[in-house]
């Protein structure tokens, strides 16, 4: 049974501990954390663990095991970099950091402990269609790939989105998946404002990017964020002798009022519920059988905080912006095979 | 946590072991019990739990909050009897028993314990498509149902599958279904006999099965169990204003060589993986919640008795067979509000 | 140029000449005719035809090289029959005659004239997604065909639609295409009567028909008139190694308020519109050429009066009704090549 | 009867000629011309017109109300603006002539002579789906227009085959129905070159263009034209409150092989075929009308042209590259009206 504490016990912290208490086999959470100590107090209560006063004291205690890092962006980095000092593996939300000079001082703890702890809630690549999607694209069947065609719609967003979170929140899900989708490395980053949507206020949506791959393969992702139909999340890989798409996935279908229909999930919670529950899962089975996580790593996250970060100055100058990495610590190389996708067998047929 | 006791440990057993040990939450498989102790011993050594002589035994063990029935179906009733004596929890796989006087002395058993303990493996009833279409039914936005066209597809069947284990073992999923999607009893079965496959020998496939429903709803059943191309489970109700039918379900599509293609899943495994852990995960809620099961009931499991051998009685004259159920104890009647499905957010909207 | 006489300027009567005048190649409306005098001489002075007092004078005049029958289906046979004594080809709306009496007068007289000469306007069989269907049953690719679903749904029907005529006029198209489509004769009719729509008022709506083929491919053909969503004509061929279905031929799909959804034809009309093009340019075509027609001929016309007079009594009776037929005349055998499909070039591919 | 010559007996020119014979009504080809006055003069033979030594005398002969010009494209400028010189309407396959002066002389020649005389071949507006698109769009039912996403791809492509073509020849499908189908100009136009596919040799293939229209709409267009799998053209439009899209329009759906799989058509002519019928015959019949060609003006095969010319400047430059026009004369502009789209039945109805 792994020992989990909690840092940050806000909504996607309950979320999290819902699901280690409830869903998950093999975990237990044993220990919170949270600023506002009446809520972990409160939220501890409930699950029988005891509420820690500070996030280092939790992480400090025998009790745990491993830590999971919910609370708010800006913190995330003296969490992580206190679990590497304690060498307890860390699981951490997205963002890794807000910067890139955090993600790089916790690359560099990380490597100086010399194996990884570190692991990032990027949990697109533990979607079964994103997964039987890579699965397919591995098999050759499409050919080398040469384009990847995405978007990004959410039926609305609050009033407090601004329009650089078009890229630091919502299209860095993109950016981590198609960096691993393809094994390779994004180069460079455009950004075009098409015609305005009435219905998202001043925001500037959507918004067309445009990424370069070393491999020269080129990905558009068009993110729409008020566009009333429903969530919607597409992609479409280009291949030399063919493509390979996301499927649809709606589990009925109406033949209604003239139409015969498929119904849209309404947010990222409906479309991505279960790719948490298995990002969860295989970090858990991957520590109790006495390994490291193989989960998106501290270089993922670094490499995404880089991305993001050109995206948002091609947002403001509109011009082609070369996305600039630090050398790649030798520890992220060697974790290459580890990331190789569980091809799924709906995928692994041919179709020729 | 739930301390669940395995009777049978052949290929069934040792897959719900394994769910209950590494994928579900809340769960601990703390005994074993098989008619060849060997496979048992083995079995219970590699989870640490011990291996009793007898399923008898292990059910009056003390470390066994519940019991899960694999064994071989003529000994399920046993099993079962034994269980309710002992007043414990027991979750049979299907069949409930192997003959419908089996059945009704297990229906007898519970009643006289005045409580529910037993509950039947048909585990559509926890496929999220299956639960999407009952919840869409649900809406009303299609009116009142008329009809439902299903269709069940095989690859390919062992060398030992006969022609009447296309209704007992095959389209008997579906009797539960559609007795489960309309809250409604089978009234009376026919069976047609199409051009026969030369892919299947001798055997008689596919059928056509023909229910009727005590309201008036007509439910057909193609089954063709060596079909080739993959596992197919099809369904569509036709209601007043609509149909509401199985979605695609598929996660990738490809284009490639002449066609976008869809991939189908290989067998059941593939299609119904997540409903036998939805499955378990319920059964144990339920019972660690301190409740009663209110997945598919002895009652259940005894009407699909009945319903199986008046289709094998039809398939065996040609005719329509009247199915006769007898009285329905008032303890199945009262739990017919908690077998409501669990209505799915998706299916929830309304296309009008 | 064919110069076509047309009896019966009613609305098909009307739209059959708008077709020939204002869509069709190499086809001219010479004369016409109508019980209705005032009417066939208004619709003739819009075209510039003559409009003659009898059907019978039309076909007598030396102007009128091929006749178009769409006058009252009881009068349909004293047509026919006086356009095989003038030796001239003549196209009949369905239904050939009223009875089968009627349609084997026509037998016959064809016979006894020694050629074809008689075309009935199933126009199904010119449908391109139904001969896309054709096409690929007879590449082998789904391998030999066991069983057909069809279902047959209309929006609603007007007040004078009584309950037979679900079999007579709306699955008599199916009962048309199923023996084209397999090249074989029905040999037997069951028809069940599933719950009733309530939104038909008394009519027995839907119905659920069965047809046995000599080859033993089971046909189940849902006829739903009343289901308010739209016109839907589907099927799926079952074969031994696979399915081949009507596709979904909806020109756009739209993404709004919750679904993806496509649009259904709002009747035959919008569904079917080229087929009756089709048809009729490869009759003109055939008769320009100086053959004689290859589409659905008068045997074609007398066998679905016989399966439909079989499908009434099996409403009436609940019982399986065996179809008899006369023995096919030797000028029907011969015509069995003529009817080979065009294969589309779309569906001669092969998936595997 | 419209009589038409056609100048230019090639492959295209005979396809038009079968058209105008065999399958569209009320038209007459009554004349042919071409440089090899072999072939021409072979054509005529079949069906029964005199070939002409040079396409000026064809233009001139009395029995020719109306002239279709396929020959060469350098020659298009000639007998266009011979035809406008006799007065006579003209309908010019693409190009409409081959540089952005010749297209302006004809605009000056058309403008002289006061009304429209000439129509550019542009057949995607007549395209079914593209229509019901257009349609879909003018319900509002997404609301305003943001982006469109394109795909043009081919199987492959002939050896003489050049980069630039992708944009002159292939891509200047897509630079037609953006301005048809928005009512709007493409103001600048980007090109992006994805990584290359190796089946095409030394061909830049794919590229990704990006227009940019005068209301903000941003297209970008996907032009993949060795990619094997079959002629595959999509579109989508992303609305406001939604999106709508090209349908899949397969004729059949089979399930083989483990995949449920639409065929992709195999070249431009299947998947076209109909949209050349519907655009002659409605030339057809604006003519016989006494009317004039609201089809593709002049200034559209202009505008095309100084796009397409953009367009390879990007491709050169790698740069944004603005689209300059010349000011629109106003006999272009009384047009609008005549060119709003047919709205399909189909797509007249509303999802919500
Ligand atoms: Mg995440
Ligand atoms: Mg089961
Ligand atoms: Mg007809
Ligand atoms: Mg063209």
């Amino acid at each position: 049974m792994l020992q989990v504490g909690v840092i940050g016990t806000g909504m996607i912290g309950q979320d999290h501990i819902r699901r280690m208490t409830s869903v998950l086999a093999g975990v237990r959470v044993t220990a919170v954390a949270d600023v506002d100590t009446t809520v972990a107090a409160s939220v501890g209560a409930r699950i029988g663990a005891p509420a820690f006063e500070t996030g280092e004291a939790l992480i400090a205690d025998p009790s745990v095991d491993a830590i999971v890092v919910c609370s708010w962006g800006p913190t995330h980095e003296q969490y992580v970099l206190a679990a590497i000092a304690a060498g307890k593996p860390v699981f951490c939300e997205k963002p890794l950091a807000t910067t890139q000079d955090a993600c790089l001082r916790i690359l560099d703890a990380e490597v100086a402990h010399g194996s990884r702890l570190v692991q990032v809630g990027y949990m697109r690549r533990y979607d079964d269609a994103y997964r039987a999607l890579k699965a397919t694209l591995g098999t050759g069947q499409i050919g080398a790939p040469l384009m990847m065609h995405c978007a990004h719609r959410n039926a609305s967003v609050p009033g407090f989105y601004e329009k650089e979170m078009a890229i630091t929140d919502t299209a860095v899900h993109e950016i981590d998946m198609v960096r691993w989708m393809f094994d390779d490395e994004i180069t460079a980053v455009r950004v075009l404002t098409p015609r305005r949507s009435s219905l998202g206020g001043e925001l500037q949506d959507p918004l067309m990017l445009l990424f370069e791959l070393s491999s020269g393969v080129l990905v558009d992702v068009e993110t729409s964020v008020n566009i009333r139909y429903g969530y919607d999340i597409r992609g479409e890989i280009v291949g030399e002798e063919g493509t390979a798409a996301l499927g649809s996935l709606s589990p009925v279908q109406v033949r209604k009022a003239g139409f015969a229909a498929d119904p849209v999930p309404a947010d990222w919670r409906e479309r991505f519920l279960r790719a948490y529950d298995v990002e969860f899962q295989e970090w858990i089975d991957a520590l109790r059988a006495g390994g490291r996580p193989v989960g998106p790593s501290a270089w993922d996250g670094y490499a995404a905080a880089v991305v993001s970060d050109a995206g948002v100055a091609a947002l403001r100058s509109g011009d082609r912006v070369p996305v600039v990495l630090t050398e790649k610590p030798k520890l992220y190389e060697t974790e290459v095979a580890a990331l190789a996708p569980n091809a799924s067998a709906v995928a692994a047929g041919d179709a020729a």
